[in-house]
This record gives structure tokens, C-alpha cells and sequence, in this order.
């Protein structure tokens, strides 16, 4: 049992503080033999980074990772690997006015409570920094996945979602905000500017698609597929929810029309449909995993918030400067590392107890 | 890591298939001196027993729990709890025209593919027969929990949804689904029985909420509260979907409808909404914690359904005799169950850490 | 972390007291397919069941395992294996005289101190029928390991040690004390019949050797093989020391005297010989596997001996009736079993991180 | 389930090979609020560094230590801490001699088996560099220990034991070899010059002592408090056995010998000797615990010692140059710190379990 470390066997240790000198991880149980230096993680980084667009927080962090051990003369040694990321940007900003008070919506208050004491600087332990080492794990996760490909984007922000019917997965490069719908891009950038302009923030939904995934994934009861990728996404910072395939929409479903036939095409199982978003029984069925989840608005808004302070008074806070008017948009890279690494994970753990793979 | 534990240091590992001579778990990390006899598990077990109204199965089972080690005198000794239920309505069935079909929306095929066999009388291990003894462990959890209440109830069943105006928790002990909306209750007795009658299924939406619950259960990152909550509801049989608070709403909200304002009372902290659901940084707030989670339609419907068998061969399925027209409705003593193994685990993690409690 | 579970990957979790109704485990983590039965089980118990010979205690227990799960049609299904053994001898007793007492060099005194209450009917918990789990769990952990070959002898019952020249594996079975030198096990039949009248004990040293390991088996660091043998080892009531290969013996060697040298033959890696006991580095060398560890005496003797009661009063206990004069004897099988399961362990967690195997 | 990583509640995982940029460790489930800097740190690690005296590698490495998170403002704040210290003399030595040979006694030839490649340079992850890291760990644990005081010294070096009755704890800091006997320490001196001129080496055994141990540390079965100790030992580099108490010599005697009486004294429970070494069932006692543990001689020697290359061809090794004649020297402050680590780990899971302390 351990607080900071994720996964089973295929496991990262993260450690680090916003404003510390540095953030890492120890990622454990990696075969050996595989190819890896830093500029097989440093582009999954560069994607999550801050500041690439004016639509998230302006800090500027280069978040130039650096490989410590494990990996010898190319290739990984089957030791544990140790990944390393300087803190940068984060002398300059002044704390005071935050130091004693309790940012709503934040773990502010909880781990004051929880520990007796809190790094209040940048959030700390807290900052959604520490997602830069889910998405370096995830990079390294990703080489034991060959062939299976992994794609998030995101699908509804505020109350606007994609257009299904236009989804087209080439887009997602194309816009700031991963978004696989063109002209629901185009909407969304007016309305984002508008929300950071003013100071407020806004929701979002992400779907985390993964393909060519074998068909054994995953194991019956407590260490369901679902139930990992579950705890995998809501671990990540503002998720408030996690569905699997169609999700809640399942409720006002009848039997027949949620059922996914099968048939045999050329010698293979094929299914008619995929409501079930690739898992039966918490076992992966080889279908496309499909996993979605949302990502309430940013908690620090200019608008002046009731709370309270460390000394038991009553008092408001208002966030300037820097800050990211829809958390979602960084979300969606850590999405798709934790699809990684869970993948790993169970990849692995299906070839202890039945072998192959 | 072990497939068939659930928890950190309140664990249960759990055994047996639905047609095996009996099924049961081992609850470990248990305190010493506390009360516990089968009286005190019983009663949760009867709650999901199935055949209490002709809307959940048929299959007669009186889930008589017996306590086999853990208890003397009367009394807890820190020692693990061996808990077995003997099976006994399982001889009856005829299994051998689903013997070599894979369900839809069933574990058939994926146990097959990855363990090369399935027990296929019942679902064996798939079967939700083992959500008994979630329950059971449930039941020790809530002894743990002294003074924190527990309630699971349904809010949506199919397309239609209770009327929060009329929310009464008195109401949830009388009717047939946990439904805490007594005219909802009514509408939903009409239109289940039909969907009964046409051997057809519909899904639902759970709700467990949690009082009194400390401040400081839950941790940051890999062990936040509701990344354990989300995994816990997840691996239940049939859900696809798990939100904490206003979950999936929001997405839709801006930061300032989202903002849970706090303010001193009587010298406590209070808070004016509870729109987080009572956990920020994963770690509980004092406020009632909220869970949701949908339950899909029942897969075994009357209607035949296109599949695949063992050979490679496309035929039909269609489940005649006792099912589950509303599987949902035996999810909701689960779904309590879990919030409680979830609470008493992160109690004793934080009391490892920080002492107290 | 469980207090109860043994094991990474191939894991099993041991329940019951020694006068309760029942002891059982639950082994899981299994590959699927394994042919599988009580018959691969009972044949290992039926060797530790006590009351074989007149140097073992009295107590008459059949110890028939049963599988209550995880076996389909004869064969593993990979679903947790569960196992209950009935207790049948547990009722003659009388307790009353030692119910508050605390023997010395038993539990009792540390059970009452950590945990309130203690189970005093023979011990409970902490009594040796445990290890009947042990044994069973090490029969599955076999069926595992096809190929290798595990065996356990006494080599010094008291202080008289085996002559390691007269050392034959075959003569193991030919006597009461598992003793590969004929000699020895008729000097030592003579002693402990001595002492057993005298109502005195003795200590013993038990090896276990395992042939045709592979030479991966094992980690670095925290999961080296030989680290987790020797808590496998240690865990096993009684039991106050273990060494791998030459152990406490290196001490006063020279490194020359205590290298392995290495020569290819015929194309293969051999070693000249085997100081290191099978192990370099936490990882199997391909040589035998030589583990020892020492039993100390029974603690339970006729003498009088001095000890305090649960009310803080001085007293003096005694133990008359059935007990083992040597309770080495049964530790064989024991540390035969742990042996096993940590190996299969070791394969799992090989194949997981490695593949093959 | 993790290969680099010790303990269960309080946990460290470390990373890091000899030559590599540097080494270091995430220490999770430290309380917060304990005071903590380098300095608490530092002053452990300077007594296990090498090249103190002439009978230690001279390798010459400052091992400085540097937190890099989970302290703020000088006080444990509850999040993981991570240590790093940068190697330094490691850039000297050419390798190219011993980088396709294995070794004799030596990780080489078993990693190369496992994992298909090594890091040759002065052993990599296999060094006895990584015990740094335990001792940084076992820093941060003592300071979870207030009260309870850990000494470990070498009680004897080849075949030459230390005289009891010359035993006194203060000798131990007045000479290189942790010998609490000061007139042996005279005899180890001479002895281990001539084996360091000669390229020979030794073997030592080392006991380490914890007092003040609280009456209820550990648990029954697997979580045994010796169990985790044995591991805790064993999991050393070059360790080959490991006692509790009265260890091996436990064989040999009655149990009238091993008896360890109690008796009133005060209104506390005092016991008459301490054959048990302070743990009972599992359970610490209260009285001193006594582990010991065996040191292989260094396998790194001047005389050739036959073996084989990589290529599969017979050749032979002679390592020259700085290395240590007895190893066993800089394993005490490990061995001290590895019980330190046990304990503070048992200390944790017995307020999980039950509260207090």
C-alpha cells in the first residue's frame, strides 16, 4: 500500500511539489531490453506543457525531463527508472495573499486538515503539475504497447459538445483544444477567449480511445479493466466523473438495444456495435476501449469567493494572473497516459498468470 | 497485488462461483474487540437477496452467512474473518444451450478467450452471486465506521428520473427499488412489470451518499478518495459509469456555478453547496459524500440476439426463465457496501499515517 | 499490504483458529487450465498431519482438504482456489488452567498485549495448524513449477547432526524424522523417545533444497529470492533462523575459499561448487537452491516453568498431555511448502516482467 | 507488488546504479509535521561512506544528500519525500576487463541471464552503492521512532568472535570495525591488514539491537515481525543468513533452556532472559530485539578465480585495485537502518490495525 505510487506491476512512484526544485517519478517492473532515452518522452510532455496556446495558464515551464537509471547504453536494464524534471518558473509569484486562506474547490482546506500544514505555493503536492509525470510514465508505458494506439481528445466543452457526424480524429492536431470536430473548434475558441477574458473558467469532457488493444485484458471482480481505468482518470486533478463505452447514457437503455451481437467475419469474432466500449465482464473483448470523463471548470476564477481562512475567519478570494480557463483542455495528454499505463499494467499481468502476450 | 482482493489494509478477498458448492471471502486487517456475530451481517444480506419482489430474479437462495474464524466471544481478535455461504437453489438449471454461446454483454466469451474455459453454469465466477459477499464485508466495514450512515438508493430508472422535490429517505424501505421518490416508485412498478412481462431489461441510476464522515479520509494523487470510490462502484457487475457530486454536469458549469463557498458557523467551517461531493484533492471535506453509478440494462433478454459459439460458429441466444428485468435494483445494497469497505479502508490508512481517529 | 496474504503475484491468504470450526485459504493468481483435484493436495497434508509416529502430538486430525472453488470440470480456472480443512480433535479439552496464563515462548503474552483478548483454545491463531494452509497452498504452488523438484530433511535434531557423508535422499522416507542419514534417525529415535517421556523438547535444523530452478528466478533489491525465502522461512511458526547455501558459515571463510568458480561443458554454465547456495545477486544460479532453517524447541514442557497471568499475578505453568517433543519434525513438509510457493511466486513475477518462463 | 521497493505502510523505493549520474529514493507514508533536513539525514550516511579507514574501498564519494520534496518549511508535510545523491567518483575506473566476464559470486552472470544485458560499471544496480539509500530511508524512519535507540556492531570477523564479556556498546565508535569488544578489535586490525595486502577477503557476522521496542509490534502468519526482519537482512547484498535471538544455537537446546520465564516486577511484566530475541508470535515483546546476520567474505579478490564470458568461453578474474577486505564493515549502519525501516514500517501498521502509539 503505498499513496504515490500507481499500478500493479507496471508501477510509477511521483514525488515532487509545484514550487519545489523538482517533480519525478520512479517507474518500476519495466521489461528490459527496450529502446528508450528522453526524446521518447519528451514529445508527450511537450504536448501537455503549459502556455502553448493563450488558452492555458502562462507559466512557462520548458519541463525538460531527464532519465537518471535504468537505462543503459540505449536500452532499458529492467531496473527501476528514475525520470527527473527541474522546476523552472516558480519563483515569481508572490503567495502571502493565499498563504491562510482556503481556495474553494481546491485542497486547500482538506489537506490542512488531513496533514496540519500545507505547501500552499502553487498548490503544491496538490498543482496539476504533478500530471507532467503521469504523462512521462505513460510515454515509457506506451513502448511495451506496441501496435496498440491510444487517442484523446475532447468532446464537450462547457455545454457544447462535438458534432459526431463531423468527428474526423485528424483534427485533433489541428486546434488548442484536441478537438476531433472542426467547426465545434472554431466555436469553442471564441467562446473560451471570451471565459478567459472575463476571468471565469469552464468544464469539459474527454474521451480516451485505445485500439488494437488483445482481447485478454483485464481480470473478473477487483481488478476489473474498467475499474483500473476508473480510478486511473478520476486520480487525475478535477475529474469529477468516468464512464466506460456508452456510460450513463445506459440507464435509459433496454436490453436489446444495448446489446453488441456478434458474428464471425473471415474467421474472426466481430461485433455489430460497441456499447460496451471494449470491456465484458472486465476483461478487454478487443472492440476499441472507449473511456470518458469530465473535468469541471478551473476553481480559481477572478470573481471574489466566500471562504474562510486557516485562523477560522471569514474572509473572499479572487484569482489573478495566470491560470488555465478550461483545465480540461491539459487534461486530455494525462488521459491518454494513464490509458497507457494501466494497458501496461494489465499487459503485464495477464502474461504473469496465463503467459504469452 | 492479488485479482480477488479488494482495499488497502481493510481487505476482502473473495472466493466461489454461482454454482459452486458455496461462495464466501476473508476479511483481514479487522480491529480486535469488536461485537460481531452473524446478526450483524445478516440483515445486509437479505437487503440484496434476490426473489423479495417478482422484479429481481427468481432463484431462491437464503444467503445464510456463517462465520467461520476472526470472532470469540463474541468478539473481533484481529484475526482474518472467514465468511461462506452455501449455495443452494443452483442444481436446477438446465445450463447446456448457453454451455458453448457467448452471451452478449456477458463475461462468455472474454473468460473463454482468456483462461481457455468457463465455468458457464450461472456465470461461475462472473456471475453477480459474488456481489454477496461485498455486502458481507460491507456489513464488518460499517462497524468500523461507528456514527457515519451509509443510504444507497435508485434515482433513475430507464428514461425516467425521480423528482429531487420529492426526495424522502423514509421512502427508500417502501418499495421494491430503493426509490426515495414515492410517486416515481409507482410509475416505476407500472412500466417495470411490462418490461418484465416482454422479457426485456432496463437499466438504472444509483446514488450512495455518506454522513458524518471525518474531514480527513483520502489522500493526493494514486490513493484519492474518490479514485477508490470510482474503482469500488466500477466493479460491480454491470456498471458503466461513476461520478462524484455534480459529476458529469460539470462539464456544462462555469467556475463560479461550480464554486462551493465556505463560511464560519458556531465556529465550524461550513459550506454553502456541495457541489464536489464532499472530496477536494482526494480527500473527504466533513460534507456527504455523493456517489452516482449507472447499472446497463440486463443483458439475458427474451428477444434472440446474434452470436458466436466456442466453434467459431454465428447462431442465436435468448434467455428464457427468472431474470433480472431491472439488474440495478440488487445494485443498490452493493453500492452501500462499497462506500462503507471504501470508508473503513481509508480510516485505517489514515490513522496509519497520521494517527487518530 | 495484508496481514494474512503470502505472496506477490502467486498469493494465498490463510483463515481459522486452531478450535474453530474450520481452517481454510484462498490461493489466487493461478493459470488457468491446471489439472487439479483434492489428490494433488491431500497427499502432502497426510505427510505433516501429526500423530504419525509417537514423536509427533496426538492430536488425531484427518485434515481432508476440500476445493470449494476456482476447479471447473477438473481443471484451474484461474478464480481464486479456495480450500477448507474441518478441524475435527478441537473439542476434549480443557483450557481453563492455561485460559489466563501466558506460556512462556508462545503468543500468548503478545496476542493479549496487542490485540485485547486472545483465543486461547490451543493457541488459536497463532497454533501450528496454520501451517496445514501452508502445505495445502504449497501442492497448488507445485503444479505450477512442473519440473522442479523440492525436498525437505531434518539434518541436526538437538545437537547431534547428520553425517553428511552418509547423506541419501532416499532414507528421507524411511523414517519418522525425514533424516537422510540412517544412522542418525536410529541415534535420534533413541533421544527423542527419552525426552518425549521426560516431557522435555528439542530443537532442530530443517534444509530444503529445490533442483532444476531456472537460472532467472528472483529480483534486485527488495524482491531478491533469497530475501523473500528467508521471510518465507521466518514466517514459519517457531522457526528463529534461516541461511541460504553456506550462510552463517561464510563468516569465517576467505573469499577464495567461498568462490563458485564457472566452466562451460558442453556448451552449458556449471559451477564448481555451491557455497552460494543457488543465488547471486537475489537471482537463482540454476544450482540447487539450498535453504536451512532452525525449529526451536517446543516450547510446551512438563516442567514447571515460571510466568505471569493476565491479572499481573506471578504463576507457574505446566503442560501435560499430547505435544510434540520435537516440533521439527513437522516443520519439514512446512518449509518444503514455502519453498514452492515462493517459487511459483518467483515465476510469476519473472514471466510479468520478462515473458517466457 | 513492486521489485524496488521496501516495506509496507512506511515505504521506500529507490532507484539508481553505481556509475549512473546519481542514486536516490521516494520514501512514502512518512507522517507530517516531523521535523526533517539533510542534517537528520546526512550524519547516517557519513558512517556507512567509504574509504573511513584503510580497510574500506577508497573509493572516495561525498554522498552528499539532498531532499527534493514532501519537507516545507523544515516539517514533513505527509506527501512523498525524495532523496538524491549524485555520484561522483565514478568516472575513473576502466571496466572494459571485467565487462563480458561474470563474476564468481558476483550479480553478473544472473542478471545478464534475466534481463539479456548489465550495466557492467561497478556493478550497477547490484552495488552495494544502493544501501545508501537504505540508510538515508532508515533516517527518516528513526525519526518516527522517538524513544526507541537501534545499535548494530560486529560481533565477529573470519573466525574470530568477540569476547561477551568484554562486550560494551560504547567501544563501538573507537574503532573502524563497529566492534564492541575492544581487545578483538586489536586482533581484527592486524588480521584484516594482511588479508587487505594479500587481495583476500573476509566474511563478519553483525548483530544489530533495537531497546525500547513497544510490547506490540508485528503480527501473526505472514506479517510476522521477524518474518519482515529476516527479509529486511536478507535483502542485503552479500547476506547469507539471518537469526533472531538465540538463532541457530536454538537447535541444540531443551526446551527447559530456551524457556524465557516472566515474572512481575513493578507492576510490569519482566521476562528472565531474552532467548527469544524479543519477539514472540510474531509480536515484539518489549524486550531488546536481537537480529544478527552473516556477511559473505568479498567475492572481489587478487587471485584468479576461474570462469566464463559472456561469449560462452573459460576464462579467469582477479580483481586489483580498491575494494573492500571485509565488507562486512560498511553493513552495519545497513543492517541499523534496515531494523529502523521494520520498525517504523510496524509501527504504522499496528496504529492502522488498532490504533494508538
Amino acid at each position: 500500500m503505498t499513496y504515490n505510487t500507481f499500478g500493479h506491476l507496471f508501477r510509477f512512484t511521483s514525488w515532487g511539489e509545484s514550487h519545489g526544485e523538482a517533480i519525478g517519478c520512479v517507474v518500476d517492473g519495466v521489461p528490459s531490453l527496450i529502446p528508450l532515452s528522453e526524446d521518447d518522452i519528451q514529445p508527450w510532455l511537450d504536448k501537455r506543457k503549459p502556455a502553448q496556446s493563450k488558452f492555458t495558464t502562462q507559466r512557462k515551464e520548458g519541463d525538460k525531463v531527464k532519465i537518471l537509471s535504468g537505462v543503459f547504453e540505449g536500452r532499458t536494464t529492467g531496473a527501476p527508472i528514475s525520470l527527473i524534471i527541474y522546476n523552472e518558473d516558480q519563483k515569481s509569484k508572490d503567495y502571502d495573499d493565499i498563504k491562510d486562506k482556503f481556495r474553494p474547490g481546491h485542497a486547500d482546506y482538506t489537506y490542512w486538515m488531513k496533514y496540519g500544514l500545507r505547501d500552499y505555493r502553487g498548490g503544491g503536492r496538490s498543482s496539476a503539475r504533478e500530471t507532467a509525470l503521469r504523462v512521462a510514465a505513460g510515454a515509457i508505458a506506451r513502448k511495451i504497447l506496441a501496435g496498440i494506439t491510444i487517442h484523446g481528445y475532447m468532446t464537450q466543452m462547457g455545454d457544447d459538445e462535438i458534432n459526431e457526424s463531423a468527428f474526423n480524429l485528424q483534427e485533433i492536431e489541428n486546434n488548442p483544444f484536441w478537438c476531433p470536430d472542426k467547426e465545434a473548434a472554431s466555436r469553442w475558441a471564441t467562446k473560451l477567449e471570451a471565459i478567459r477574458k472575463s476571468g471565469s473558467s469552464v468544464g469539459a469532457v474527454i474521451e480516451v480511445i485505445a485500439e488494437n488493444v488483445p482481447v485478454v485484458l483485464g481480470a473478473p471482480t477487483y481488478k476489473k479493466l474498467d475499474a483500473d481505468l476508473a480510478a486511473a482518470m478520476m486520480s487525475i486533478n478535477a475529474v469529477k466523473g468516468v464512464e466506460i463505452g456508452d456510460g450513463f447514457a445506459t440507464a435509459a437503455m433496454c436490453g436489446e438495444a444495448n446489446a453488441d451481437c456478434m458474428r464471425m467475419k473471415n474467421g474472426e469474432v466481430t461485433f455489430s456495435t460497441n456499447h460496451a466500449g471494449g470491456i465484458l465482464g472486465g476483461i478487454s473483448t478487443g472492440q476499441p476501449l472507449v473511456v470518458r470523463f469530465v473535468v469541471k471548470p478551473t476553481s480559481s476564477i477572478l470573481a471574489p469567493v466566500e471562504t474562510v481562512d486557516a485562523f477560522g475567519h471569514d474572509t473572499t478570494i479572487s484569482t489573478k494572473g495566470r491560470h488555465d480557463p478550461c483545465v480540461g483542455i491539459r487534461a486530455v495528454p494525462v488521459g491518454e497516459a494513464m490509458m497507457a499505463c494501466v494497458l501496461a499494467d494489465h499487459l503485464l499481468m495477464h502474461r504473469a498468470q496465463q503467459g504469452g502476450l
